[in-house]
């Protein structure tokens, strides 16, 4: 196996210890119910307690925080229907900075609040990656801001990957961590968090089956983009990017897909029986591990609880 | 001020000791929106976390592991429509003996669920206070179980007060915590370990302005039963106990009300901001602090999250 130069050790502890002051230590919740239902002990990293919502927040503020100052002195960019805008706008607030955020014009109220919330300045544009992409080329001249890309961007890996660092520090014999998977920003870190602290974990990502583009691309062996995602999963319709494939291709021992059904059942056990509100794309690792209970029984299983961003007016059980 | 003997500080001190491995030590979160709406700092700790999903696992674990276990060989019983109902029954499978629970015939099918959960043994009852107690004397007589009172026996008591004993233990200069009170179970026990432990820390009890006997007790110096209870604050709706009154009436700083208007925005703010379930009866304290802005403003103000316990089928905003 080569070996991974990128995101390195070394920038996965100064990550760590540059967002620090700006993050939370999310805490590490169980639920023996849950246990006794899976049949194997789960230890819920929980980045929906994380500012702003989510673990998103970790590779915004190290991005932010990480460039020389004068690169993004205008300020920093990106386009994202969810919780990355937020995280982005965030940072750049507690960096004094402005962040010009691209959003599709049917984004949900929620998201377009949290991101005002946070001081960011938002363009709308239609719902189409193609036209999300010109709208931030237009912002990008007109501004002279930096992009700061959703996940492909090695110091926003290196920011998500400190979940994991953090969940291995507390606890040291996993025998696999889940991490959902999107983009593969947080996959990917976690996959490298674990091969440098913590070599004999296994990591597996999380993936609904109608937006399986990393199971495809794993499989496949070349990266293969989303094609008509359609997953109640809103975080993980995005497709792999051309930095985080080969890292989760080499690093990641397997990608598990999973129906809407079985992951509206997941969320609404977390909710019920841990009384902590996650989103949908968050459950989608546990729906997996309660699909599979064979494979994972007995196991010390970490999962990585992404977010918990949720439209309260509009549960998907109801 | 008369000194309180009972429960005394080693008691709290033996209670927390004897739970321990029973029980979650809970977290205490902090949301800095939530600190900027009221202009304070709130140290929000987690009994909704805890096992059962609300702090009476405490005192219900408490009780059932201090008695002689003799005294105890025949089971547990109470009536309950409530929390108590599963932490009693939950502490009860532990100890391997029965739990015998009367329970109104309307009582929630989530909370007949989480008792059957836990090997609880019900018996339905009409659901007036004299029906509730004439079916747990039947049961008691017919069993000879031994009757844990969910608030108005100083076991219980004790065992509530290890949630403040926690938060103190972490938070050590708070100027007030403020707890819900019912029965006063809770709010005791909290006045007590803050006495014991932190004694320049005031006690407030929250109570719904639809359930105020609390309040009224506290302002006539007499104890005063509710009459006719009108809240979304199930949890809420009992009145003070005889011994319950006294520790209140002289460790308690103050107790003050609100409406379950501003109950039910407080819940959906904490539910939105904070990514955590919190059942009405946990959301009146904050919507004290919010209601009471310039009383509150600038202090450490320390919340007891009393439960997360919540019909997900049926919330309160939709």
């Amino acid at each position: 196996m080569d070996t991974i130069h990128e995101p390195g050790k070394e920038e996965i502890i100064s990550a760590a210890e540059r967002i620090r002051p700006y993050i939370h230590r999310t805490p590490v919740l169980t639920c023996s119910a849950i246990d006794e239902i899976a049949g194997a002990r789960i230890f819920f990293k929980c980045e929906n307690l994380q500012k702003a919502g989510a673990f998103k927040s970790r590779g915004a503020v190290n991005a932010v925080f990480s460039y020389d100052p004068y690169d993004i002195k205008q300020g920093v960019a990106t386009h994202s229907s969810g919780n990355h805008a937020a995280a982005l706008a965030r940072a750049a607030q507690l960096k004094h900075i402005p962040a010009y955020i691209v959003m599709p014009e049917n984004s949900s109220k929620v998201k377009v609040a949290a991101v005002k919330t946070y001081g960011g300045r938002i363009t709308f544009c239609l719902p189409t990656l193609e036209a999300r992409e010109e709208k931030l080329n237009e912002v990008l001249s007109e501004t002279n801001a930096f992009e700061i890309h959703p996940y492909n961007n090695y110091a926003v890996i290196a920011g998500q990957a400190t979940a994991a660092l953090e969940l291995i520090e507390d606890y040291t014999d996993l025998d696999v961590i889940i991490a959902p998977v999107g983009g593969g920003g947080l996959l990917s870190g976690t996959a490298l968090a674990s091969h440098y602290f913590s070599p004999l974990t296994h990591v597996i990502g999380a993936e609904p089956s109608g937006a399986d583009d990393a199971y495809q691309s794993f499989y496949q062996k070349k990266l293969i983009p989303s094609f008509n995602p359609d997953t109640i999963a809103d975080g993980l319709r995005t497709s792999l990017g051309s930095l985080t494939f080969p890292i989760i291709r080499q690093l990641v021992s397997d990608i598990l897909t999973v129906n809407d059904q079985a992951t509206i059942e997941a969320m609404k056990l977390v909710w019920e029986r841990m009384k902590i509100i996650i989103e949908p794309s968050s459950a989608v690792a546990l729906a997996i591990v309660l699909k599979h209970k064979h494979r994972f029984e007995g196991q010390r299983i970490g999962i990585i609880i992404s977010g918990g961003n949720v439209d309260l007016m509009h549960l998907p059980w109801l």
